[in-house]
Formats: C-alpha cells, structure tokens, sequence
C-alpha cells in the first residue's frame, strides 16, 4: 500500500517547551500516530537531526553565548535541508525542537536581539518555518523532577529557564498555529490535547 | 625583564589570503619578529586558535554553505573572546586568518551576501575588527603548486577560487590599512615588504 501523503498545508510540525516539558515524548506519540494513519512520517530533532556531530559539541562542552548560538544555527541549516528534502517527498517532518527553541534559550534566555535571532533563524533554514508548534508548559519544578542535570545546557541557572519559559508564553502570543499546551498532566491527556487541536485544523 | 607593550594602537594584526598565498608563514615570521623586539605577543589562527574542535569539523567534513558558514562564525566568537583577552594585557595579536576569511570565502566565493555577512562578523567578534591586514595575492597556478588537496575546503572547484582571489582585491580596495602584497615572491622578500609597510604606520 503506498504511504498516504498529507493534503492540507500542514506538514512541517514542531514540538517546543523548556526540558523537562514532554516535548520528545509527545513528537514520537505523534509520529507513530500519524505513521499509523499511514503517513509518510520523517521524526527530527534540533540540535542532531541530521548529524550529531555539532549537538556533541553542543551538549558537551562550555560555549561563549555567541558560539553556541552560531553552532546551534549550523545544525539547524544542516537539518532544513533533510527537512526540505522530506517534505519535498511528501512527508510530513514532526520535529523535536525547531527554530524558536533559539528565541526562547538565546533570546529570552540568553539576551541575544530577538529581531536579528529571527533573521538568523531563517537564513539558516533559507526561509523554512514550521506550520504548526505544539508548545508544552511546565513550571521549573516539574522541569527539575523530570530532568535532573543531564547535561551543559540543562545545568543552567535557574533564572535562566524562567526567562526561557516565559519566552515560550510570549511566543505563543505572537505566533498563529503555535499552542501553548498545559505539560504537567499525564502524557496520554497531553497527548489527547494534541490530537484535539490537529483534528481541528 | 618585562614584556615591552605596543604603544600605537594598531594591536591586532590579521594575515589574509588564498590559500598557499604563505600568509601562514609570514604570521609566524611577524610574530618571531615581534617576539625578539621584546614584545607580548599572542599568535593564533582562524579556525582553530581557540579550540580545535569546530576546526576538525570544518576541515573534514562536507556542509551546506550556510552550515559552513556558522561553523566559522562559532570559532570566531570563541577566538574572539581570547583575541580581546590578549588585547587587554598589552599583547600583539597576530591571526592567521580573521572575519575577512568569511567574506572573500562565504561572501565572493559562495556567494552569500556581503552586507549581511559583515553584520555576523561584526556580532560574531562583539565589535573587534583587526587594525591591520597582510593579504598575500598569488595567481592560482601558484596556490595549486604550493597546496594540493589538502582538505575538502581547499578541493572547492577552481572558480571558486578565482572568486576567493578577486574578493580579496576588492577587500583591498574598501577597507583602510589592507594591504595587498605580491605573495608570489620569495618568502623574504614578502616579509621585507610586511615589515616596510609595519613600520611607516
């Protein structure tokens, strides 16, 4: 049987919210959802979709916030391209993090010029943006229970993430199609949440 | 006896070229130089003066230019910062390479834009600009016989190259204190000629 491809101009789905937030788990619940429609279904992830070889460097090592921008912005113009190439297939992409995860975490977060992180963001992608982003919220306690300090980026201060997840609330404000969803329910409500909001587009 | 400080403030002096232009050489001839008059001085190269961990990236493995591009400019932020630290105890900094790297390669050669590419430098270095630059011009016969296919950014197509070459004499001609220099003679004589021009500043 060959794989259904998606008609409506939605096919570029993101998964955003601060670590901790169930973002991994709801795009794989997705993906497999959508691959059990029968979709051709391409599940990415920012940094390391399509190479791991920068999101080592990333999570790994300490950055000056303009370095790590710089590497999180190479990864990112590696994965548009495979991204590109997928929905040019007819696929649809679910991607664990995108482009707003670096307005969130070096704008918000960080401080970097939100308007010039835009302009980057889509230089590195050459104009690629996700259709839709499902956005989970969690408070900073949640993202402590779940996370721990896994690794050089998660083992920022704390301040730093309250910063990130109100630039996550603010971004579903300025953005259409971008949900702010509530991440602290169990993951089957989450993901129930989800589904209600694809089916009514 | 202590380490003499540069009294003009031209401290932060680039070599530029093509590769196999010798630029390599004559940075380390300057900084010996520099280093025998007494001097504080701090040599480095771009990529790679700070961490060779984005360098090894670059050179060995194949990205999209936009990739490519925010690979250099990553390495750039971390040089930078140590550029500037140097700066701030008196030192001479002499680069093997700087951001005008990126715009003869990514600018003329691959063809990104020139405007935008001078923004990212300018943001990528928070400000820092070199004083002085060294550009060593050679015909590419010359870079051919000097380098062979060394790694994949110098096995770039011939008309790459031209392009790279003819970028650097524009750069010559927009900027102050960028001085082409005949990088065909003999490495001597190309010193005598840095030093004549290092000394009437």
């Amino acid at each position: 049987m060959p794989l259904r491809n998606q008609k409506n101009s939605f096919r570029y789905i993101a998964f955003e919210g601060i670590d901790g937030s169930g973002k991994s788990t709801q795009a794989k619940l997705f993906a497999d959802y959508l691959e059990n429609k029968g979709f051709c279904v391409f599940l990415t992830k920012e940094p390391g979709g399509s190479t791991d070889k920068i999101r080592d460097l990333l999570l790994n090592y300490r950055w000056s916030k303009r370095a790590e921008l710089f590497l999180f912005l190479a990864d990112r113009a590696e994965n548009a391209r495979e991204i590109k190439n997928k929905l040019d297939k007819g696929c649809i992409v679910v991607s664990d993090r995108c482009m707003y995860s670096t307005i969130a975490y070096q704008g918000f977060g960080e401080g970097l010029d939100i308007d010039f992180l835009e302009e980057l963001n889509l230089f590195s992608t050459d104009g690629l943006k996700p259709d839709i982003v499902f956005c989970f919220d969690v408070d900073l306690e949640t993202m402590n229970e779940r996370v721990g300090k896994r690794d050089v980026i998660e083992s920022k201060p704390r301040d730093f993430f309250y910063r990130v997840r109100e630039g996550y609330r603010e971004l579903a404000k300025r953005n259409d199609r971008f949900f702010l969803i509530d991440g602290k329910k169990k993951k089957e409500e989450v993901f129930g949440e989800v589904l209600r909001i694809w089916e009514s587009l």
